[in-house]
């Protein structure tokens, strides 16, 4: 490991240059913990966590031994309300609700995931987080200072040079440069233009030449020849997600499983028909028939009830027809397997 | 390096696991030669070098020195003329050759590229250059035999794991994993949808699992760490193409040259609008009018005449607003060094 990697984690106290990447809607602590046992850093996923959630969850991690926590938040600014849109969005899912049965008046409209702010803020001050990652971007200012009078160090993915120049610019004390590899959402957050996007091993290399700060690569690093790729581009650490997708620690559905393990796993896509944000999952019915990048579905996070009902009711069914089946490019390696040992994997050619 | 790298290059002998990617309308024999005499494999492009050129540029190669040479060739299925398309593009044109003061009737109505066929084999068996590298899958079974003969290696690109599975059962020496980063032409042919297109990072690791002939990794490779990074991944060797760009033995237009300097360079999209078939270039003009992937264009090489006056006429001004400007996605890290010294720099973290 250069010296770089090794001053990285080792003010972070970890023993290897690997976050294990923090997956809304899929993971609380069992999944930090696994990883954190073997070295690497933990995360949990504030954007799917409420506050007392964070606080168990966090407190389940530190009763398993002193290590440093990752909680990720969604930095998103969250949309104004636009009932015409999402009328259509009804509208364009119409055939579906029939097909299904499902009565569309019954659809929730709560405002989905909230972004970073007041109540957030709060629980990690209370809670002290070694590091705490945006997605989308940064809160603002006011909630920003907020976070590093707390000690915390501050990360947030660059999909783009442009926003990793934007990032450091900013402050923050590491670039996580997110390839278009990555399963899940697209960190993006200057451009909403998908060609914009560029792949792990060209942009890892353009960010560690443009910024100072260290840097984090990110999408498509699934074994240990990638990791230590990624580091020969430069990177100081990798965060790995889709790796640890079928350990026992992690939460999918029935259907993501299954198509996690067949030959749909080869083809995925850039999609926003799922939540509003581009993000990358298995090409699947509704991104065939609605093409993966639609103008219909409304802004981030705006997508996601109408849908909610339909998932619910395919998933029922064993079909992942309407759910929002997120992997990268390169699917997990190995399934069954409890994610410290998926780290001890990863950390085989590092010297 | 490898012993399976070693054995590659000792095999073409080369000195340097790099292949001078062929760039169909840039480069002929000069660029071919300053790459050799650092080592690398140098390549001509059979796609836009009639069979006489070959044979001038292949003595020229061999003029300078006993070294191996790779002739790459487009291999697509010619389309059939499909003059009510070709009139729905020009209508689609017909504001650019009104701003352009031109008329549309002089356009040329010629096959523009031809596929690998008669001429081409015929040229090999006459000049059998060490490598024969094909681009958008491999020409049918009796010309592939004819060329098997002259004892070449037969090279060609796949941009899936698919892809790749499929060249491998058609008996190919070596795959080039052409990541979604890379400059230029797609050679995807069994799928015409960019969604299934896999970044550089993950698709070498892949394809490196699945087959078992050497792979050779294409797309984002601009400098010394990411030809290391490529290895790490299991490649035998690279393919290189962007980072020569600004050599003085590539020939460019003057807004292409700009272009690839300023910070337009930093936005690439795939799109067909200029040949039929998606390849990476500058988000310009045209791109951005009519949108990078368009069902507009005929089929691919029936989109470039209608074009060539448009390119022609703002070229002559200055611009590239109807001209490919292909690049891929990690922009060259020098210019107007000579393409040996460039290997060189490549080469460096090789031990």
């Amino acid at each position: 490991m250069s010296i770089s990697t090794q001053s990285f984690i080792a003010r972070l106290g970890l023993s290897v240059p690997i976050v294990q990447a923090p997956m809304a809607g899929y993971q609380a602590s069992p999944l930090a913990i696994a990883a954190a046992r073997a070295g690497a850093l933990g995360s949990l996923p504030g954007a799917s966590l409420s506050p007392q959630a964070l606080r168990d969850e966090v407190a389940a991690m530190r009763a398993d031994g002193q290590r440093p926590v990752n909680v990720n938040f969604f930095s998103h600014a969250q949309p104004a309300s636009d009932p015409m849109r999402e009328q259509a969005w009804r509208e364009a899912l119409r055939p579906y609700f029939d097909e299904l049965g499902i009565d569309p008046a019954g659809i929730a409209s709560g405002a989905g995931r909230l972004p970073f702010g007041e109540e957030a803020v709060a629980v990690v001050e209370e809670l002290r987080p070694q590091v705490v990652s945006f997605h989308f971007g940064l809160p603002g200012d006011e909630l920003l200072q907020r976070v590093r009078r707390t000690g915390a160090q501050i990360w947030s993915s660059a999909t783009t040079v442009e926003e990793a120049r934007w990032l450091e610019a900013r402050g923050v004390d590491a670039v996580i440069a997110q390839g278009v590899e990555a399963g899940g959402h697209r960190g993006m957050f200057l451009s909403e233009d998908i060609t914009t996007q560029v792949g792990t091993l060209a942009l890892v290399r353009q960010v560690v030449n443009t910024v100072r700060v260290p840097v984090i690569a990110a999408g498509g690093i699934a074994d240990s020849a990638g990791v230590a790729a990624a580091l020969r581009l430069g990177a100081v650490a990798v965060q790995v997600g889709t790796a640890f997708m079928l350990c026992p620690e992690v939460t999918l559905s029935a259907p993501h499983r299954a198509a996690l393990t067949s030959p749909a796993v080869e083809h995925t896509a850039l999609t926003n028909l799922f939540t509003g944000r581009p993000a990358r999952g298995i090409f699947n019915r509704l991104m065939r028939d609605l093409g993966p990048m639609s103008p219909l579905p409304p802004a981030f996070p705006g997508a996601v009830n109408a849908l909610a009902p339909l998932r619910a009711a395919a998933e029922k069914m064993g079909r992942g027809d309407f759910s929002p089946l997120w992997v990268g490019q390169h699917p997990p390696i190995a399934s069954g397997v409890s994610a410290t040992q998926i780290v001890r994997e990863l950390s085989q050619q590092l010297s």
